[in-house]
C-alpha cells in the first residue's frame, strides 16, 4: 500500500524541515490530510475526527496521530515506525469535555517537543477553531505562530512521480467526461447521468481504476449554470438547456479536473459565441504560460482575448493541483488572478479554469496543465469545444 | 428545490432562536453545511471556502453567506430572502492578507449585530482556527462564547418530513448494500465493486435518485478489516479474506447508513461465532431501545451479551444520524457509550453501529433506528448475518 518510495517520502519532508529551520519553527503540525499524506503516506476516510501530522526541525520522522481504530489504519499506509503512528483513545472523539489535541499534546510534551516555536496551519480544514484553542492551552511552553501553509507549498513542485500519478488521472477523467456527456440527453435523470460518470471515474481502466474525487462530479444544469457549485438531483434535463460538468480523476489522491458544457438542442448565438471566445482565450493563455511568467499574467492575457469580446470576469481563473481530499482538490498556493505574482516553474499542475457565468448561463471549458520548461503541456487532448447535442 | 416547507424551516429558526435567547445569545453563527441547510435550505458543494448562516436572536430571519460565485445557488435553494443571501467577493478566496470573515463581520456590523455574545460552532468542520481569530478581531465589540452544538442538538429529533426522506434512503442503502454483496467475488477488483455500489447509490429507484454520501463506500479487506476507514483500491478480493461493507443511502442530504460483513470462501470458525453474537447483541440492544432509556444504557445492555463470549470492545457503538454533508454523516450529538447520559425520545433516528474488530479481522452488522413511542424500528429490512459467499 505504499505510494511512493521511501526516497520520495525522505525528499519531502526534508525539504519541509530545511523551510521550517529557515522560519524558526521548532515543531510544525498540520491537520490537513493532505500535508499528512504527503509527509506520512497516511491514507483513510477517517479526517472526520481530530488527527495530525507533526514534524519536528530536528531532522526526526514526522509523527502521525490519529484516532485509536484508524491506528491500524496508518500501520498499513505510512512508511513510519511503529512508534511514530499513534492512536488516541475513543472517549476523546466528540467528546463535550475533551478534545483529542489535549491528548495529542502529551505526546509532544513526553517527546520534549513542547517548547519553542509551533507552526500550524491555521486555516487547514478540519483544524477546529476548538482544536486550536485546546492545543494553545495545552501546551503553555511553546508559541505558536501560523506556518503560511508551509507544507502547502512543499507540494507545489511535482516529482516525476507524482507527474505520473497525474497521468493517469488524466486518463481518468477523459474516461469520465466522455461518458458525462454521453449520458446528457433530454429526460435522462441528473442522477443517472451521475451514475454513469461514476461508473467511468471509479472502474476505471483495466491496468488501474479510480478513486473518490475531492469534490463529487459537478453537473449544474439550465439556469443553475449561473452557479458553479449546485449538485445533481433527480430531475430530468430538459431540451433547450445547457449543463456545465466539472469532473476530475483522481488516481493515489492526485487529480486531474477539466469542465466541458453540453447543450441540449441548438444554443442561443451569443452562447455559441462565448464559447468560442472561451476556447480561444483558454489556448491563447496556455500558449504563454512558461516558467517565470507570474500567475497575474496569466490572468491578464486571458481578460486581453475575453475583453474584445464583451466579457468580464473577477473571480480567479486557476490554481494549483495535484494530492488532495475532499472538500477541495485545489491546494491553496498559487491562484491565477490579478495580484499574484507567483513566477510559474517546472513541475507546477495547475487547473486553468476560466469560468464565465453570464445572468441565465454559463459556460466552462477548462484544462489541467503540466508547466514544463517549454511551457505549459495539456495533460488531456479532450475535444475542446460546447458539445451540441442536436 | 425546497426540500421542505417554508413552516418546518420557521419551526427550526424558532426553536433555535427560544434555545439562543434561553442561553444569553444575541447571535449564532454556524460554518457546519448541515446546520446552515438545516436552517435556510443552503445546499451546495461549497463548504470548501468559508461560508456561513448566522441567526439573531431577535427573531428576524437568518442570514445565509457564501463565496459571491455562489449566491445565485443560495437563491434557488434557500427559501430566505435575496437581501439575506449574500455573497463576498472572489479576492477573499484563499488570500494571504484577508479572509472572508472580515467581510462577514462587516455584515454584522452594518446590520447592528456586532454586539452583545456571539455564539459560534468552535468545533464545527470548516470553522479553521483562522476564520475564528480573524472574526474575533474583525468584532471587537462582541463577547464570544462556544454555542455547545446548539444547532446540532436541534437538529437531533426528526420531523415527520424528515423521516420520510429518511425511509427513502433507507430504500437507497439497501439497494447499494445488495449491489455491493453481489459484486464482491475472488479476482473482483475494489474499484469494481465500488462503481457498482454507487451505481446502485445514485441510480436509486425510478421514483427518486441518491445523491451523494457523506463518507464515501468503505470497504476494508483483509487485514485492512481491522480498521474501519481505509478505502479502496485497484487490487482484486480474495478468496478467504473477509471483506466490511460501510455504506449509506443519501436522499435530499438525509443519510440512512448500514453495514454488513462478506466472507469469499468457508470462515474461520471464530468469525462464525463473533458474526453471530454480533446479530444477537445488535438485536437484543435494539429491543430494549425506546424513549428514556439512556445511551449508556443502551451501551452496557449490548456489552453484557458480547461479554459472555469474551468480546471486549472501547469505542462507541452507536451515533445520531440525519441531514449531513461530507466527511461525516454521524450529527456529533449523542453517542452510545459509557457516560453518554442522554435519554433516548421519539424522533430520534440512530446508526447502531457496534463494530468489532479483533487483531487480524473484524465483523460489522449494523442497523439504523428510528425511536419511536414504541421503542426502536429498524429502517431497514436487510438480512443480519455473516454472508459467506463460496
Amino acid at each position: 500500500m505504499k505510494v511512493f518510495d521511501r526516497d520520495e517520502y525522505d525528499a519531502r519532508v526534508k525539504r519541509v524541515q530545511a523551510q521550517m529551520n529557515a522560519n524558526g519553527f521548532d515543531l510544525l503540525l498540520s491537520c490537513d490530510p493532505a500535508n499528512m499524506n504527503y509527509l506520512t503516506g497516511y491514507d483513510g476516510w477517517s479526517f472526520y475526527t481530530p488527527q495530525l501530522v507533526a514534524v519536528p526541525a530536528n531532522g526526526d520522522e514526522p509523527i502521525c496521530i490519529v484516532r485509536g481504530i484508524d491506528q491500524p489504519g496508518g500501520v498499513v499506509t505510512c512508511y513510519l515506525r511503529e512508534e511514530n503512528i499513534l492512536g488516541y483513545p475513543d472517549d476523546y472523539v466528540q467528546s463535550t469535555d475533551k478534545h483529542p489535541m489535549e491528548w495529542m499534546a502529551e505526546v509532544f510534551i513526553s517527546r520534549g517537543l513542547d517548547t519553542g516555536t509551533i507552526a500550524v496551519d491555521m486555516d487547514a480544514y478540519y483544524y477546529s477553531a476548538r482544536a486550536h484553542a485546546a492545543l494553545v492551552a495545552a501546551l503553555p511552553n511553546a508559541a505558536f505562530v501560523d506556518s503560511g501553509k508551509l507544507v502547502n507549498w512543499a507540494r507545489l513542485i511535482k516529482s516525476d512521480a507524482e507527474i505520473r500519478y497525474m497521468r493517469e488521472a488524466a486518463q481518468l477523467i477523459e474516461l469520465a467526461m466522455r461518458a458525462g456527456i454521453d449520458a446528457i440527453n433530454p429526460g435522462v435523470r441528473q442522477c443517472d447521468a451521475v451514475a454513469d460518470i461514476q461508473n467511468a471515474q471509479i472502474r476505471g481502466k483495466s491496468e488501474f481504476g479510480g478513486e473518490y474525487t475531492s469534490l463529487v462530479p459537478m453537473l449544474p444544469t439550465g439556469e443553475g449554470t449561473t452557479t458553479p457549485h449546485l449538485t445533481w438531483n433527480s430531475e430530468p434535463f430538459k431540451e433547450g438547456e445547457p449543463t456545465i460538468l466539472e469532473l476530475a480523476g483522481c488516481r493515489n489522491r492526485y487529480h486531474c479536473p477539466m469542465s466541458r458544457t453540453v447543450h441540449l438542442g441548438p444554443p442561443p448565438e451569443r452562447m455559441t459565441t462565448v464559447a468560442k471566445v472561451a476556447v480561444e482565450a483558454i489556448n491563447t493563455t496556455i500558449d504563454m504560460m512558461k516558467p517565470g511568467v507570474t500567475c497575474e499574467e496569466v490572468q491578464a492575457a486571458w481578460t486581453a482575448v475575453v475583453q474584445q469580446h464583451g466579457i468580464e470576469k473577477d473571480s480567479r481563473m486557476g490554481y494549483s493541483i495535484g494530492l488532495n481530499y475532499p472538500p477541495d482538490w485545489g491546494e491553496h498556493t498559487l491562484s491565477i488572478r490579478p495580484g499574484d505574482t507567483t513566477p510559474l516553474q517546472a513541475g507546477m499542475t495547475l487547473h486553468v479554469m476560466p469560468g464565465i457565468w453570464l445572468d441565465n448561463w454559463g459556460v466552462e471549458i477548462s484544462e489541467p496543465v503540466l508547466i514544463t520548461e517549454k511551457g505549459a503541456e495539456k495533460f488531456c487532448t479532450f475535444p475542446q469545444e460546447l458539445v451540441v447535442k442536436t
